[in-house]
């Protein structure tokens, strides 16, 4: 089944403990739609700029990905700048230059209309909302935010969290929405915003998810579930981890087409197997050449990580 | 088959967020006991002062651990004062009173001369290479140390290393040892001192074994394994997680007997199982009202918690 991203295309320029790259291809909907595009059918809506060229859509299309909803805009693409010399786990965002992405008002082509998956990625909550709502028939909507809407505008996130069947956010962003430095209590004062689910993400430690009656629609209440990452010998570039774990997690869900306890815990792990293959390489480098070969053998190696016989 | 340990039995003096405490019973050596007391024979090394109760030595004697090696001395026993207000993952070391520990010279009693297993926790690693000398014909040796013998005594802790089967450490004590602040190529050098194989510990974020060709005595290097930890509503007092860790962990391996892949993975459940007792309530209180159906439910959920199906 399709699902529709709504979120940046960008470039970024970065500096980490492996070498400095400028403009590589980023942003929150670009390493989603990669990461998800091994699972289904994958629509974008955003914009770019006039610098966006045919080789960086080409990246996109290579994978299947639907690029017909991203907008061409006079001026330049978002980009951002960050280190990650200090803290491999936090960037440092050194400039944020939002370019065509501060006027952008995301337009549905009417040929996206019958996605039956939603995904939110961390852009500004007005938008998110609006997009919900033109996506009303949608099965199932996940999303994303940041520390900057949950502190500086959170009367703006809180509908968006209703809306939610899955929220995912990190840890650092489970604390400031909540109040809460204990995760499993601050995960059940998430649940009570809204969302449905919610996955807690600990870089580097790998992430949770946390149920509520609600999760799936039969009123039960499940345990929690984690899964770990995956130990790689070089953090090349942690940009779009999170994104790419999010493909993942959501692609596979999409192409199973229903959300059961055993799909949500298999995708988690397809999620953190996308995440690993995200931080390999500079920008969607490694993401591009993967193979769903590559995958299984991961999702192996995880599970091999972590299972009793 | 038997334990041997070695270590402190000492006072804590604590506050956390939940609440403070003085003197109440801890040191390395009763929480690794106690842990381990629930799957195999537990007998222990240690020194304690004149303010050593019965009521003290009663825990140990209630869970059948021997006792008869720990020696009484004139003056008081080791006294630590921690707060964890700052950091629930990392205590704050306000008063270290070693009082009779200083001189500790281990004894071992004749009768426990037939030990099969050896754990060296956390003391001088002088005395951990002496204790390992005068056993020398045990199966198995495990041992802990900390970030004080890495930095201020490295020439002494290095032979120690080289006698263990598994080295059990934190993360930041792993980084200090190795120079390295990536997880698997600190543990690729932690083996390279040394140990047969090693546990790096991420506080609640779990922990990772790595494995050497010599870890199963078969040549084979087999890829690394990771557990949670089981998500509380509640971090009464860290104190004697990373004991008590050892002594599930290590208990669960003497009473199988043998060092198999799947032995040492179990036992890693079990570690993690006994570390979230240890935590729920100050000192010991929590690891001294456990019970096996106790600990066989939470093996279970921990399961739970990581497997698909």
């Amino acid at each position: 089944m399709s699902i529709l991203v709504v979120g940046s295309v960008a470039f970024d320029s970065l500096e980490t403990p492996s070498g400095k790259r400028e403009r590589v291809l980023g942003g929150a909907a670009t390493h989603f739609s990669l990461a998800a595009s091994f699972f289904t059918d994958v629509r974008v809506v955003g914009v770019v700029g006039e610098d966006f060229s045919e080789a960086n859509e080409k990246v996109m299309l290579d994978k299947g990905i639907d690029t017909r909803g991203i907008e061409r805009a006079e001026g330049k693409s978002f980009h951002w700048t960050g280190s990650y010399l200090k803290d491999l786990n936090a960037a440092d965002t050194l400039a944020t230059d939002l370019n065509v992405f501060a006027e952008f008002a995301p337009k549905i082509p009417t040929e996206y209309n019958d996605s039956e998956f939603l995904f939110l990625a961390n852009i500004d909550p007005v938008l998110q909302l609006d997009v919900r709502k033109k996506m009303a028939g949608v099965k199932m909507v996940a999303g994303d935010t940041m520390n900057y809407w949950i502190g500086a505008h959170r009367e703006k996130l809180l509908p968006v969290l209703k809306e939610l069947d899955v929220l995912l956010i990190n840890d650092g962003e489970a604390r400031l929405l909540t109040g809460e430095s204990n995760t499993l209590r601050a995960a059940e004062k998430v649940l009570e915003l809204g969302p449905k689910t919610v996955i807690i993400k600990f870089g580097e430690y790998g992430s949770a998810a946390f149920f509520s009656e609600r999760s799936f629609g039969d009123g039960i209440k499940r345990a929690p579930f984690r899964v770990h990452t995956l130990l790689l010998d070089e953090v090349v570039d942690p940009t779009g981890a999170g994104d790419s774990f999010a493909g993942g997690f959501y692609g596979y869900i999409a192409s199973q087409g229903k959300l059961t306890p055993e799909v949500f815990k298999t995708a988690m792990f397809y999620g953190s197997v996308m995440g690993s293959f995200a931080v390999e390489k500079f920008g969607t480098e490694r993401l591009e050449n993967t193979t769903k070969a590559d995958i299984e053998a991961r999702f192996q190696q995880l599970r091999d990580l972590s299972h009793l016989s």
